[in-house]
């Protein structure tokens, strides 16, 4: 199965439609594309009801009481993998966690065989992180419909969970979307994270969205919604910001990448740190998805200053979860 | 510990009676040899009390709360240990998934010395696959009264809960066995499947069972019931079938195998097709027991159409395994 | 992060203190120094009404439901991993099983960035295990005030909950520790479990304790307590003695180490044996934490024979566990 028959057979406006009941509810989360503000601010709404903070208990249910959550990573994931798992045993699921090899995926049975195998034991959900685009929604395309595909990474192309606990955190700091100014940072071009959160800041209404990178990582034409501003000077970049997001960059992309020698050269150029966000708004904000490279892509001391909401973005992460898997399990039940 | 040690040791007859307990109750499943034509339509009759169809709830119960199922798995597996996993929580158990490495078991400890540590640790069933024939028996002979042992695929001796899936699938869809003729295909030589199946089929009275393969991939003498017909021809084989099962074969095993050059040669000898399927009687069914590889032992799209139980044959896993738990559960408290 | 910082940051007397809230309650299990002889037996009371034996019902209880129990495993682990997600399973925790690689670690995050993120998924307990000294005490130095952390196995310091578990099986047998002798022997010098053990028999006021070991395997001065006898031939270790603890030795470290050339003279010279044990007291037990090494520093016969209470250990280290998982909850909710 190559990256393009996929590409080719997973339309980008009917993967967006494919996410929806005939009754308009969400089954599946593909990508954070078709949904739109109403149906954002209900998952941030309920996300909100899971959160809790450090002392109080957990929030536990039975929502997902006799459902069976599959976690199928096809490329190795700890916290993601962790989040999930968290989020459906607090939801009262059973949790099958399969760590598949995809070299193994290559001589074995093809991917649909194992979803069926999977499908006929009961599984209600599957979570799926993938490194080659499409694989989702091409799952999403053939289960029955008593099945929900649940996006956890794909590619460089969507994260969806990932975008809507950046939203939430974002809206738990500055309320509303249409004043602010996001700053996203670093490896533009291979981020899912920037992907799901651009795509998810745009339909909120957000004022502006710029993402600065080195030109060589600069997104492709036509992968970023058409509104966001392209910029490769960090100091024009975070000027005024609200809310300033930098990425992680695999240390092998920094070999003279534009004239950037090594890593020293990549932190001054594209680093976040106390000095740059002193250019930001006040009062803004410092994201970074994880796991970070420390001193890389963001100061360490400001990883752990109070402008860091860096924790809060993981905690974020549980609720996201199980606010997606309840409504897609409801979703599901209503048919 | 060497396979012919292991299999002196394991004596047919008494493998067969070492799974019962003094009161004649099923307390481990080791092979399908031994039960009788009642125990196994009671099994069934358990495993049908457990199938459900997809939107519908799962079967749940808390048969085993309290209890420990440990997967301990010494080959890989994803869809059998997936099977056990989810069956041992259905039923309440708390589960232990152990992947060993079978390397690791030379160099480390003996692996009485690890069953009698889990053992000490109140597990109350080992669900045990290892590619060394003997295995589960030998553990079966040294655990206490208070444990079951559960294979869950013997080398290529044995694999008695898909032997049980199997029937259960046939039964559905033929009812009653005894004028049944079933049609076995492939690399019977190395098939732990086929075994079972046929040990099953065979005390279930079914009219006549066939074994085709490749001569090189034929049973060896006294490795499979004395009914059974082994065949080279498939076209023979499939003539008046009402079940017709393919199985798997590795692909490194077809290498200028009789005669057949590769894979193309095997599919055209060999493969079960929707051209070949004419032969068999009408309403007769496809089986495979997973994974499969399409276009070789079996055509794609025969595999998809009606007239395969494959996806029904691992719902049926699930069912059948619930039932082996419950009763070896219940054997084990009524001693 | 070199293990001589980590060393360095965590001061022996403070890693002790530092396992305690501020009103004295048991909040991590780092080590057993500093555990005085009334909270070891509080913690061996407890343990005691969590052991069952064969074919009698685990002990299970909900006091941990709705709390998160994470396995950080930076090494390889079988039995204790599987040892603390039983504990944690019939307490009515949520488990996360994780297997870190430490190599990955290198690479990847830094291990506090790796707990944080955990932290925030509202992780109650982690369970680390790790190569390196110091770890453990790191990690509980900067958790926030709602999370304990259990050592469970760090480099060859400290094994607290196995130290726990050799007190409470010599507790069953011999009640009270003032008049025994304890001898424990083979490599000694790497022995976490012999160090863990010895301060915990120290506290307890044991009359003798002995360390038999070759003499390039002896401890390290200031290792262990300075009551400790240390002694290099097994006989005059052994005379008398009423626990007799072998240590599972490295075969690789058996190269021709003090003279000792292989792994028959080894047995012969440090190998607790039927024949050497008629030197000690009659009643003696024998012990082994596992893995064995069946014929090299014990006699394959005398650990399966009356004499050894190696299954006790494991059994007891479920219960142990158990009790230690109940307690530092119960602390964490009443600070």
């Amino acid at each position: 199965m190559s990256v393009t028959k996929l590409q080719r057979s997973n339309n980008a406006a009917t993967e967006a439609e494919l996410q929806f009941t005939a009754n308009g509810q969400l089954r599946h989360l593909l990508t954070l594309r078709g949904l739109d503000r109403d149906q954002l601010n209900d998952l941030l709404d309920q996300s909100q009801e899971f959160v809790t903070v450090p002392g109080q208990s957990v929030v536990r249910s039975k929502a997902l009481l006799g459902k069976t959550v599959a976690n199928l990573f096809f490329e190795p994931s700890t916290r993601t993998r962790a989040s999930f798992d968290l989020a459906a045993q607090r939801l009262g699921a059973d949790v099958l966690n399969l760590d598949v090899n995809t070299s193994s995926r290559k001589k074995g049975e093809s991917i649909l065989d194992m979803i069926y195998t999977l499908e006929a034991m009961q599984v209600d959900v599957f979570v799926v992180r993938d490194a080659e685009a499409g694989v989702p929604a091409y799952i999403a395309r053939h289960v029955n419909k008593y099945v929900s595909i649940l996006n956890a990474g794909e590619s460089d192309v969507s994260h969806p969970t990932q975008g809507l606990l950046d939203l939430l955190t974002i809206r738990q700091h500055k309320g509303e979307f249409e004043n602010l100014i996001v700053a996203i940072v670093g490896d533009i071009a291979h981020s899912r994270v920037a992907r799901s959160a651009a795509e998810g800041l745009t339909t909120m209404g957000v004022c502006e969205l710029r993402l600065i990178s080195p030109p060589t990582l600069a997104p492709a034409p036509g992968t970023f919604p058409e509104k966001a501003k392209i910029l490769h000077d960090l100091d024009e970049g975070l000027r005024g910001a609200d809310v300033v997001m930098a990425l992680r960059i695999q240390r092998e992309r920094i070999v003279n990448l534009d004239g950037i020698p090594g890593i020293d050269e990549y932190f001054a150029r594209y680093g976040v740190s106390h000095e740059r966000m002193k250019l930001a708004a006040p009062g803004a904000i410092v994201m970074h998805p994880g796991p970070m490279n420390r001193g890389i892509e963001i100061e360490s001391s400001l990883a752990d200053s109070p402008r860091s909401v860096i924790t809060q973005q993981v905690r974020n992460g549980i609720a996201v979860r199980m606010a997606v898997l309840s409504t897609v399990i409801q979703s599901l039940a209503s048919q």
